[in-house]
């Protein structure tokens, strides 16, 4: 780790496994202004770099994110008006990041540790896969301090059901890791001290794919998410149709009726 | 309770939790004209009224609500049009409180003991939060009597995965507290006995919160709900810069930040 | 058993139970052309024919259904284009079957046995009710080969939560049963010896409503679940107004009413 003193902490593996370290403990890394800048360029460089294969965003510190820094929100009131500019600019970089992650070519999984907590909850739900330790908890705050969480809302209402959503917007609640997992926040727990290795597992068996497959399927999933049924049959036919003519579908369906490995063209 | 041979009664308490309890039991708090008449009347007044924080609706008796009125329907069919227009209207005010439930700006909890069945299932698919005695139990019988629950599936559907909908709606079942709080159409189940005080615990919790903010976030999140992502954060952003400007949002940060208990404006 | 040859083998029971049994047990129940056609003209006929009231649609063999036929799918990469032609038109036939389930007037449930996998595990997504012997599983294994299972993913994002169904298609891991049932990919589980039963049972149940009754919900069912809540009502509210005009409502209020067995039209 030559990054000392730096916010965002970013490592390559040889296998294309980029890990984000959110690494600004002493705000318990909080969303602001830099951390967003900060997360945005590695998530658009990592969408551009191919010995990037999958993204794992983790953290340092007893915080997974604790969401937007409320001090410099407040800071931004000083202005003549009222802050309304740079709460809208705060807002419009937070809501982009969120999107860089559902629009990056690369499968994002969250390793949760600590508490993640209101657009901390939030980047937990934007990532395509999360999982968590025991010990992590979740939470939409926001009605505590007059602010609803209607960003991270977003997110979570696109990952659980209605009700479960609205308890924890309307209560403010600390939600389990367990709880999380049967409601659909992440895919399951892990004891703490196996979650860096299960993630990286998972990663790993994710980064072995053919990266244009992956990021054909990823931007077609959110994109069909959000069409009427037989518009997103025609839709995801073609993309199938497309898929079929590509050298790695030739080739991933040759190996697999050869009984050999696939190589793909981006390796 | 002033209020004998009322089928809805009220009652405001201190701390701004109005409790509807359905108390028509000779006909097992059917929907009846009269009920919805009065539920709706009620939900508006409740989403007018300063002292109304938080709504919790409850029923008396061995049923929270039947549903329509059959009697009621069937004495319809002697009009000259066969019903039409009479079915038409009580379709109507029905939906019509279903929705008011949705856009009132108070949060409305469903304390559910007994059975609730057809539009009676419904009227707990449509509360924000719902808690159900572990002796509670759903259905959507209409499929016996020849007439689909369509109008209560639309917020069935909205509560829950589409195969145990599907499986609600075909067969007309019940379906266990239990198994309701595992698909998501109620938070979860507690013992009988304790049922009206978790239900009064989570009502207080929530009305302790800023009002405006309540009523900002709720209304926020059945909007963006039906919105495409990249449309819902326009529109969640534009709501958190709105929030961020009003006193309570300023006041509530600031106690945050300082350590206080804040003082909300409608308090 | 007189269909010896035949991939797709129909059953009509008296209680007007249609089985349909994938048959080729050769190919791992594969969507070849021929298995396509014989399906979407079963389900058509099924759709068409009063005397069948519920579908279930069963394997014979270790998997239910392997999906697309892959050496079929290569040998169409022959054609001067390539196979794009050829490719699209099974993507169509392949969409269009599974939309005709969803389409069907008469309900379909998966009676899920071995392995479903690929266009095999959109076949019990798209079903209406499927219950799983517990030795079942089931993956969208496309990633594997190159080819993702972007068709698949249109059904199964319909059932399970994204992170769920990301998590499926990333990976391309095999889902067990119980899996299966906790995250609204099938209803339940039953033990491997039971399932027939089990289904025949719930077909049974299903066979023994008004089939007026049953077509009018399932196709308001689909219908009102991509239309935003208002309009949902609207549309829910004008087809409880023609149900409840039809013969089978007025008998079927009226035999609830009089305590007595309902004679529904088509019967």
């Amino acid at each position: 780790m030559s990054q000392t003193g730096e916010i965002l902490l970013r490592d390559l593996s040889q296998d294309g496994i980029l890990r984000l370290t959110l690494n600004d403990t002493a705000r318990r890394n909080a969303l602001s202004e830099a951390m967003l800048a900060r997360l945005g360029a590695a998530i658009a460089d990592a969408g551009e770099t191919s010995a990037v294969r999958v993204v794992v965003l983790a953290a340092n510190g007893p915080a997974f994110c604790a969401g937007h820094d409320l001090k410099e929100m407040t800071a931004g009131r000083d202005a003549p008006d009222g802050g309304r500019a740079y709460f809208a600019k705060v807002m419009a970089a937070c809501s982009g990041v969120m999107q860089a992650i559902v629009t990056c070519p690369k499968p994002v999984i969250a390793e949760v540790t600590g508490i993640a907590t209101a657009a901390g909850c939030q980047l937990v739900a934007s990532c395509d896969l999360a999982i968590a330790a025991q010990s992590a908890r979740f939470s939409t705050p926001g009605v505590h301090i007059g602010l609803f969480c209607s960003t991270p809302m977003v997110a979570l209402s696109r990952n659980v059901a209605d009700k479960h959503a609205m308890e924890m917007l309307l209560t403010g609640d600390m939600t389990s890791a367990e709880r999380a997992a049967e409601i659909g926040l992440v895919n399951r727990t892990v004891e703490d001290g196996a979650l860096r290795e299960e993630v990286m597992s998972l990663a790993r068996k994710i980064a072995s794919k053919s990266s244009m497959t992956l990021a054909t399927g990823k931007r077609a999933y959110y994109a069909q998410r959000e069409m009427p049924l037989g518009e997103a049959y025609d839709y995801a036919s073609r993309i199938m149709v497309e898929n079929m003519l590509t050298h790695d579908a030739e080739e991933g369906i040759g190996s697999f009726i050869g009984k050999r490995a696939p190589s793909w063209q981006d390796r």
